[in-house]
């Protein structure tokens, strides 16, 4: 039999977690969100939910508690939440640990955290995500195994700490390279010119970091201590102070990565 | 009748750009590099090309003679190479204005630009790459045109300030994107996870970018204003003072621009 599932917040990761679960096997049946019209929309997404006014689930017929809140409201969630007797208690964090649950009488808690970039409306494969999960028992972690399973070709367990560094290193390959590309398009947008025309340059990019890796595949001024040219770009910038430091930054660390190397 | 070519320099564009004039009727008859070998293993991917030993190329059967050399060493090449007469002469650089040629006892002078970042050993579809090209008269405008819409289908005249700020922009897309992912994959190897667990999120990430824009579809703890992620993050990386300077600045960067909003 399989367990049913209750949601507080409906956010990105809820918008695209809860109608996958519901799709698998894991009914969600509850949406809680501090914005009551978040929680309705999501609610449309699945079979037979309900827009749950507060966080008292005392009541709730589910068993599995899906925290899906902005990171650092975890533990005050977690401290409200009233759940039902034998209730799994889950957050979907990849920086908090597990014991940010502590403060919840659970019987169980647990961490699924799904590896991607979720932006409501834009579709996901969730077979291709990689969730790791990680519980305060074995039979949590099995339980969190199997339902993982349902949804994710890719389920490894992972502690807390090792949680924490993937996080980071999924800002830089994520967050900050996407930060990199609206970057590039404020500066087409700036100078009357088509970022459509960067797009063959950066699917060729990611798809070379994939072939030779990343730290092989670097091109580039700075990669090359080809000054003069930083120089002209450190110009352009000058009235963007802020995208001028930023500039400088990267390319100060690319060429003392790459200072000792001569390229043709 | 199609012209013939000299090429200047065997990095990596020369590497990508010469064979593909080679079959597309241009053919390619010497290449001239400061390091023989590079030019030795580039010409044993052209049909009937010869290695050059100085830029001495007054009895050269090419018309038309490609600088792919790097963009700080464009105006001393320019200085030393010794042309025929009637030689139109073109230079490959982003950054670099038409008039760094103008050194040279050319003709006709031009600047042929592909935007993408190549790397030897890693194929690229020429056709799909953007060419921008540039010319001292329109006659050499009509070459141009001519000889990048054999290779490419698409080819664009941009001014040598315009391609300047196309070339930054690709700096902040390509160049800047790679260093990220380099960021990321130092923290899987630092703490022994698996890099790959990342390729569907940065695959994701892009993706979206092309979907949304990549303004609308960033995500991650500085976009909400999650300082308490930030700060956890900044702790795993207080032992590399490089990194974690990059990742404030970035961070706070984000914050700045996305402050107004609220996100659940």
């Amino acid at each position: 039999m399989s367990l049913s599932v209750s949601f507080a917040g409906a956010g990105n990761l809820a918008w695209h977690l809860a109608p996958v679960l519901d799709n698998a096997g894991y009914p969600v049946r509850e949406v809680y969100s501090r914005n009551p019209q978040h929680a309705q929309q999501l609610v449309a997404r699945l079979y037979d939910g309900e827009v749950k006014a507060s966080l008292d689930f005392s009541t709730s017929p589910s068993q599995v508690f899906i925290l899906a809140v902005a990171d650092d409201a975890i533990e005050q969630v977690a401290r409200e939440i009233i759940l039902p007797d034998g209730a799994l208690l889950l957050h979907t964090s990849g920086s908090q640990p597990l014991d940010k649950l502590s403060y919840a009488a659970a019987s169980g808690t647990g961490v699924f955290y799904p590896l991607q970039s979720f932006t409501k409306g834009v579709k996901v494969d969730f077979r291709q995500v990689p969730v790791f999960i990680e519980g305060d028992s074995a039979e949590v972690e099995r339980e969190l195994m199997k339902m993982a399973g349902a949804i994710s070709r890719q389920v490894f367990r992972l502690d807390s700490e090792k949680r924490l560094a993937l996080h980071l290193a999924a800002v830089f390959a994520s967050n900050f390279t996407n930060y990199m590309l609206t970057l590039a398009h404020d500066a087409t947008q700036k100078h009357q010119l088509d970022y459509n025309w960067l797009k063959p340059l950066i699917a060729e990019t990611i798809n070379k970091t994939f072939q030779v890796g990343p730290e092989q595949s670097q091109t580039g001024p700075a990669r090359r201590g080809d000054f003069e040219t930083l120089d002209r770009h450190m110009k352009l910038l000058q009235e963007d102070s802020q995208v001028a430091e930023l500039y400088r930054l990267i390319s100060q660390q690319l060429v003392d990565r790459y200072g000792e190397e001569t390229e043709e």
